[in-house]
C-alpha cells in the first residue's frame, strides 16, 4: 500500500506536536504544511522534509492526493475548516474542543456521515496508558460501582497567551472549562464507558485577568500578553453533574489566588478506589486478604500522540469508528454546552432527550 | 455577681468537653451533671466536684436555681430537650447541628424568642482565632472580592460508631454533611459575613458501609461497630451552592476508598486567597510590592470551646445575641436542608424567599 | 500461678503510659506506685484501684513481694535506681534512654547479670507492627541487601519542658539524640538484625533555645517553660554511622527554624528500599513483574506498650531474654555515645573493638 | 567595540544550552562550533548561522580572531582541552564538575595563572536569583549565624546514560556526586562565603545499575542504555563535612529504591532559616512582631545560563575575576575530592591544610 498523504492545517504549538507524531506513522507522511503565516509551516519543514508549504488550506484540499487532515487551529475554526475538509471528501483529524459549542459540533458530525468519511477528535488522553488501564479495571468491576468521580485542575498562574485568541471568547468558545476541562471530563466520561448526563449546574468566573495589567504571574504559555487584547473568558469553574452512572464534580482554574496545584481525577467506586495524576500514575485504595492496602503501578511514559495518531490511519483505512470518533466524543461537548448555559442562567440544566 | 449554676445534658464525648470548658469559666460552675446512664455523669466528677448527678433531665429543669445548659445529646434529642430548657426558663448552649432538620430549628428559634432566653448553637469555629483573622480580612478587603468558596472535608476512614446514632437516620438526621459539614458551611458563612444562598444542588451516597461488615477500618471514633444497629446516611456528600456572594463547593466523606486526606477551606478572592487547614493554620496567596508572594501567620492554638462557654455567659449575663446565636447560625441549617433535599430529588432546590 | 505484683517508680507522663499498658497485663498487677509527689502518685490510682502509694522507692523495693519494676524517671535516674532495684532482686523494665552514657549502661547490664535478673528496656519501637513487618522481610531478602539507612526526626518547634530535667544535660545526658535519635537508632538495629558500628562522625548545635526568652514555640509538651532552669542541650544533631552492615545517616531536630516535618525511616536496598513513617505505616518501591510500583501496607493501630509489658513478664516469668533485653538494645548507647564524643572532638569517632 | 568571537567545544545537550545562551549575548557571537561528529555541530547551526563547523579544536584553537570557548565536554577532557585552550591564549568557560579530580583542576587553575587567561567554571547556580538573594540574606544576618546546611538530592530513577560516559569513572570521575553533588556543594558555599572545609566522612553505594539489566527505570535522560558499556560509578551518596561555618549534611541518589523526590538545601540559622527547591523558589522561616511566620517569595524564572555568559564576557573583557572564576570554586572540588576518599578508605579525612 503506498504512504497516505497527509496535511497540517495550522502550524503553532499543537500543529508541531502533530507533525512530530505523523513522522511517526509508517504508512502515511506529510505531504503538506498549511499556516497563514508561511514562516510558522517552513519552521517544521526539518521535521518532514520535502513537504510543501501553503497559506491558503483551500488550495490543498483541492489536491485529490491528500487523503487526510490535522487540523491544528484556534477553537473557531474548528467547524468552518473541517466541514471544508470533510465536503472535500478528506478525513479529519480535529484537535479539541471539536468546536465553540454543541450546534457546531453537531453539523460537524452530519457532515462526516454524509460525506462518509472519517471525523476523529484529539482526545489525547484516550490513549494514554493509565486511563486505559483505569478504563479496564472499571470494566472488570474491581473499583466495584463507581458511584462519584471528582476532577480537579487547578493551577495558581497558567492563563495561556493573555490578550490572545485563548482568552477571546468569540475565538476559544471559553477559558479554562473548554481548555482543559474538556480533557478531564472526556477522560473522565471515556473511562467510565459513557454515561448518560443527565443534570448540570455550574458557576463560572473571570476575575484575575478582567484588567489584564492587574494579573502578575510567573510566566506564561501560549505567548506573552497582549495587552490591547480581549480577555472576557472564565478562568475559574466549578460544576457539578448528575449523569445515569456516578456524579460528577469539578473545579478547574486557569488561575486563582492559591498556589496548590491539582490536577488529578478520583474514581470512587463502592470496592476500591483511585486517584490518576492528570497525565500521570495513578493509586489505587482497596482491600486485600483483608486489610487495606494501597497501590501504585509505574507505567513508563510513552507518546500518545503517536497512538492517536496511529489510531486514526487504522480508521480511515478500514472504515471503523474508534474511540476518538466524533460520535464517541460528542457528549463532552453537550456537558461543557450545559455548564456554560448553567453559570449563565445561574441555575441548573437538564441535559436528559437533549 | 454570684457564680452562675449550669447543668450539662449528656454526658459522653462532648459533654466531656463542655465540662471542661465550663470548667475554666469564672462567673460559673457546674452544679449539675445529666446522663440516663448516671455512671458516665459520675466518670466527670473530677472535673466538676461537689456536682449533682441525675438521670432525668426534667427534674434538673424544675431547679430554679440553674440559670443555663449545655444540650450535649444525640441530634435528634437537640431540639424536644432544648424546647423543653427554654420552657423552664434556662438559657442554653445546643451543640452542633441545631436540631435535625429546619423545621425544628426554627421551632427552637421561636421558642427562645417566646420565652426570651438565649439560644446559642455550639459553632465553635467561630471562635476559632485563624477564623476570626480571616472574616477581618475579608471585611477589610483584604482579599478584595471573594468570589468562590470551596470545602473540602474528605477522609479516608472515619465514620463514626458504625451502626450507633451517627449511622441511624433517625436519630443524626444524616452523616458526613449534617456532622462535619455543617462546620465548614457555617464557618464560611460566618467568615464571609453571611451571605444569602439562592440554590442547591447536591448528592449524596451511602455506599461502603450499607452492608456494615463490608467496611474495612483502621480505628473508629465515637466507640466500635454495632453491627445489629442501623447504618442508613449518607458517608459521602457533593454539592454546590450559589449565594448572594461567592459560590461555595464542596466535597465531605466520612469514608472514601481514596486516602488522600482533605481537610481545607479555599476561600479565593479577586486580590488575593487563602488556603485554611480545618481548625489549623492558613496560608494568603498575594501580591505585595509587585511580586507574588504566599504568607502564613502561625497562631498559637487556644481552646476555642473555653471562647465559645465564656460568649455565651457574656451573653445571658448581657441578654445580648452574639455570633453564635441561633438567629445568626440558622442559615446553615437551611443549606443542610437544601441539599439533603436537592440529593433525594435529583434536581436542584431554590432557595430564595425560604 | 497468682498475679505478680509490680510497682512503678515515677508517675509523670511515662508513668501514667506504663500503668495504663500494666493494667491490660492479665498476669500481673500494679501493687505500689512510687513518686516524690505523693499527688502525682495518687492521680493514678483510678487506672489500678488499690495500689500503694509510697514516696521512697527504697521502702518498695524492700517488700520481698514485689516481683517486678517499671522505672519511668528522669533519665540521671536510670542507672542508680536501677542498680537499687537489681540489688533488690526485681526485675526491671526501665524506660529509654537505658542511661546518661555508655558506662552507666554497662554498669546496668553488669549488675543484671550478676542478679540473674531480666533488665528489659523500653524500646517500645521493637514491639510495632510496622517495624516488625520490616525486619522479617529484610530477614527474607526481600529487600535484597540493605546498603543504606537515613534516619530523619525532624520537628520545627518540639523542645520540651524548656528549663527543667531534659534541657539539663546533667540530668537528661543530652537533648534529641538521646530523647528522639534513641527510638531511630535502635528501631534501624533492631529491623537490620544488630549490626555491628564501625565509625561515628556527628556534630550537634544548641542555638535555638541558648537563651530561653528567645525561643518562640506554639505549644510545649512536657510543661511550660522555666525560665530560671537550665538549656544546655543540644537540639539539632546530624551524624553519620558506618557499620558491618549498611551506612546510617541521620538528622534530628526537636527544633529548627524549618517547618518541614520529617519523622521517618528509609531502608535502602538493592531489590527494593522503603519509607516508614515513626510509628506510622511504611511504603515499599520495587519492582514486580516486570514494571516499577509502589505498596502500602496499611495495618490498625495497636498499642505497642501492652507489647512491652506482656514480653517483660514472659521474659522473668520463663527466665529467657528477649529483643528488649539490655544485651540487645546495648549497641544504641555505644552510637549515642560516639555521636556526642565526636561532636565534642570534632572528629571521626572509631567504635571498633570498644 | 568589535562583536567578540567564540567557539563552543562539544556541541551535545549541554553544548546547544551554551550556544542557546551566547546567541543571547550582544557582545559576542559563536564563530565556530566544534565536535567530533559533525552532524552534531551543524544541528546547532539554526541557532548561530553563520558559524563554522569543525572536528578538530586544536585547529580552532589555532585561529587567533577566537577570544574564548565554551568547554562543554565529558568530564575526563574538560582538564587536557583548557590546558590547551589556555594555551593558545584562550579565555575559557569550562562546565562543571571543573575536572576528574583535584590535582587536574589544580593545573588548570595554574595555567590561567601563568597564561593571563580567564578561567571560569560552569557553576550555573551562582546566578540563580533564589541563591543570591539567599546570600545577600546571610551576609546581612537575617538568618542570624547558618549553623547547620543540609542538602538532599535524592530522585527516583535518574541514572544518565547507563553504559556512556555518565557512568564510567574513567570519563566522568563519578557519579551522582559529581554530577549533581557538586552544583548544590557548590552553591551553599556560594551562598555562604565560602567556608573553608575542615573534615569530611562520606560513603557511596553503586548497587542499582551495577549489573546494568537489572536496573529499571521510567525514562532516562542523556540517551537510552548502552548495555556493553561500564557502569562503575556511584548512584548513591552520603556525606557530612565539616567547615570553618556551619556542618553541612548531604544525602544524593540518581538512583535508589524509594520514590520520595528531595531536591532542596535547607539553610538553618539561629535567627530564621531556609528551604530552597533545587533551581525554584525558597521559604523563609523565621519571627516577626512576636509570633512565627513562613514567606515565600515568588520571582519569575529567568535563564541563569544567560547571566553565565555575560558575567563570563564581564570577566574577560575587564580582567576582573568573578564568582565563576576557578579560583572561587576551586574548594568545591576540594569537597569532592575528599568525599570519594573518604568512602573509599572508610574513614574521615582531615582537609585542613590541603
Amino acid at each position: 500500500m503506498p504512504s497516505q498523504k497527509i496535511a497540517i492545517i495550522g502550524c503553532g504549538a499543537i500543529g508541531k506536536v502533530h507533525v512530530d507524531a505523523w513522522s511517526h506513522e509508517p504508512r502515511a507522511h506529510i505531504a503538506c504544511l498549511v499556516d497563514l503565516l508561511p514562516e510558522k509551516a517552513q519552521a517544521l519543514l526539518p521535521l518532514c522534509p520535502g513537504a510543501a508549504v501553503e497559506t491558503d488550506y483551500r488550495r490543498m484540499l483541492a489536491d485529490p492526493s491528500i487523503t487526510a487532515v490535522s487540523v491544528c487551529l484556534p477553537n473557531h475554526l474548528h467547524c468552518p475548516v473541517t466541514l471544508d475538509a470533510l465536503r472535500a471528501g478528506k478525513h479529519v483529524l480535529c484537535e479539541k474542543p471539536i468546536a465553540l459549542n454543541l450546534a457546531e459540533a453537531l453539523s460537524m458530525q452530519a457532515e462526516a456521515a454524509r460525506a462518509g468519511k472519517i471525523l476523529n477528535i484529539g482526545v489525547v488522553n484516550r490513549w494514554h496508558a493509565s486511563v486505559n488501564l483505569i478504563k479496564d479495571m472499571i470494566a472488570k468491576g474491581e473499583l466495584g460501582e463507581v458511584y462519584h468521580v471528582s476532577l480537579s485542575f487547578r493551577a495558581f498562574r497558567s492563563i495561556p497567551g493573555l490578550g490572545g485568541w485563548f482568552t477571546d471568547k468569540k475565538r476559544s468558545g471559553g477559558g479554562v472549562l473548554i481548555d482543559w476541562g474538556v480533557h478531564f471530563i472526556d477522560l473522565a466520561l471515556y473511562a467510565l464507558g459513557l454515561p448518560e448526563p443527565r443534570t448540570v449546574s455550574g458557576v463560572t468566573h473571570a476575575r484575575l485577568a478582567k484588567k489584564m495589567e492587574d494579573y502578575k504571574y510567573l510566566n506564561m504559555w501560549a505567548g506573552p500578553p497582549d495587552y490591547k487584547g480581549t480577555s472576557d473568558v472564565e478562568e475559574y469553574v466549578s460544576a457539578m453533574i448528575r449523569t445515569s452512572g456516578p456524579s460528577i464534580a469539578l473545579e478547574g482554574a486557569w488561575a486563582q489566588n492559591l498556589d496548590k496545584g491539582a490536577m488529578h481525577l478520583d474514581f470512587l467506586g463502592d470496592k476500591a478506589g483511585l486517584r490518576m495524576e492528570y497525565r500521570g500514575a495513578f493509586t489505587v485504595y482497596g482491600t486485600r486478604d483483608g486489610h487495606l492496602y494501597e497501590l501504585t503501578p509505574k507505567l513508563a511514559p510513552k507518546n500518545d500522540y503517536h497512538a492517536e495518531i496511529s489510531g486514526f490511519v487504522d480508521s480511515f483505512l478500514s472504515g471503523k469508528k474508534d474511540r476518538a470518533h466524533i460520535d464517541e466524543v460528542l457528549v463532552s461537548q453537550r456537558i461543557l454546552d450545559g455548564v456554560y448555559r448553567s453559570a449563565a442562567e445561574g441555575r441548573e440544566i437538564d441535559l436528559r432527550g437533549k
